[in-house]
């Protein structure tokens, strides 16, 4: 089965200690859809300017990523400027430019609508319902989130929670929408929300998920070097909903092993800036992690 | 086979947000001599004043932990007191009295200097030194540490490093030691001061091995309520060494299993305040939780 694809398509200019790389293709949708597209076929919906390098389309279609939802309007493509610290850990956004995004509303193609597994990238969760309103009975609802959105849209995103299968946020959001410290308490305070299923994300720790089978702690895969972490969370959830549609096997059954397709292809988006080291992975270098997480894991 | 055990035995004064409990029994022997004391005969080295209540040296015995190494001294116990802030990740120091602690210099019993496994819990590293020392070719030697003694002893701790097969600090530490962000490269750089094994603890986010047989990632069990962690670590290296010592099974070969009873162990001491938690663990208490561990991994 193909997923639906919701987010952010967006220019990143990314600086770190070392590096720093000007209007790279970036955007929550731009990095699980590439992700996705190694397990599945993949449908994006999202919004362009008339700036967007054409470079960047044949980038999409060279992952046989539909694009029939990628409206591109007159104006300036999202633009997303910001820093990490020398540690890598933290960052800040130096700059924010919304373009085409600030007036974007998802009409989908009626193709779309039919989508069994839907992913609601990080964007607005006004935006994120709105697309799930077009949504003909999906059999599968994923969504990620922002602090951003806890800050300035929290009864949206409540609203949006409920409806979801599966929701996704990391450590530090889990404790700010819960007000716990202990992220086993949040978790379960989480599902009261509504989802059935919800993954706690904590970078280089890995993740944690929580759903009827219980908990499952997910290992992240070691990564020696660290060259830009911007979009790992995306790359993570993208590659966990490509893995769900593209198996036979339940969701119950399929979840945790998805989770590690989620953290390999994950460790690959952070050796390299933006997508440049993500669209060129391949399905046997993904096979290779995916069978050391079981040996780093095993006793 | 038998532990011997050196390290600070002391009374614990711990302040949490909700509780405040005076004189308990703690130190760094301690702890680990209780948790090693679940898998293998243990000896204890260390020193008390002459206020050590009773009532704790009935708790040793009551684990069979061989007292002979424990000095008795006209003083005071050392005594430590610290407050956790409200999210238990922090915290500081109250107060340290060291009194007998001051002047002590363990000299070993002849029937001690012959025990295989050797761990040298937390104290200063010229101490570690001076009871590694009297040893007569021990099979497996570990030592645990603190930042306290990277701030003021640095050399002396470089010189025992060489001297162990299995270096046990925590994550910040490790990046102190190594002044190194990216634990795997921190990793490597503790490998060439000396030991076969290094074991990075990282709290509620588990522990990493790096050995012969590469890394193993080992979680941590994953505590609803945390009631006081102080100890968890020397309790967490102290069923290690146990667990080893008490195994036919090669260390290369059982190490990672001794790491998840480790982990086990730990999660108990931190469910009540000092000791009081974990002397009262079961051997069905440890086994249901390993199963467990097993079950929350398994992909």
């Amino acid at each position: 089965m193909s997923v639906l694809i919701v987010g952010s398509t967006a220019l990143d200019s990314i600086k770190t200690p070392k590096f720093e790389n000007p209007r790279l293709l970036g955007g929550s949708a731009s990095h699980a859809a590439v992700a996705a597209s190694f397990f599945c076929p993949v449908k994006l919906v999202g919004v362009v300017g008339d700036d967007f390098p054409s470079r960047y389309f044949q980038l999409y279609k060279r992952h046989r990523i539909d694009l029939e939802g990628l409206q591109k309007l007159p104006g300036k493509t999202f633009h997303w400027s910001g820093e990490y610290e020398a540690n890598m850990n933290n960052r800040r956004t130096l700059l924010t430019e919304l373009g085409v995004f600030e007036t974007f509303s998802p009409t989908l193609p009626k193709g779309h609508q039919n989508t069994a597994f839907v992913l609601l990238a990080n964007i607005a969760p006004s935006l994120q319902s709105h697309v799930l309103d077009q949504m003909v009975r999906p059999k599968f609802v994923a969504a990620d989130t922002m602090d951003l959105w806890l800050n300035i849209a929290l009864p949206d995103l409540i609203k949006l929670i409920k409806r979801l299968n599966l929701f996704v946020l990391n450590d530090s959001e889990a404790h700010q929408l819960t007000k716990e410290d202990n992220l086993f308490v949040a978790l379960k305070k989480i599902h009261q929300l509504g989802p059935k299923y919800v993954i706690i994300k904590k970078g280089s720790h890995g993740s944690l998920l929580s759903g009827p089978d219980g908990l499952f702690i997910c290992p992240a895969y070691p990564l020696h070097t660290l060259i830009d972490p911007t979009g790992a969370g995306d790359s993570f959830v993208g590659a966990i909903m490509g893995c769900l549609a593209s198996s036979k096997a339940s969701v119950d059954k399929n979840i945790r092993r998805a989770m590690i397709y989620g953290s390999v292809v994950a460790s690959f988006c952070c050796e390299g800036f933006g997508l440049t080291r993500t669209t060129r992975i391949t399905p046997q270098q993904i096979a290779k992690r995916v069978s050391e997480l079981k040996k780093l894991t095993r006793f």
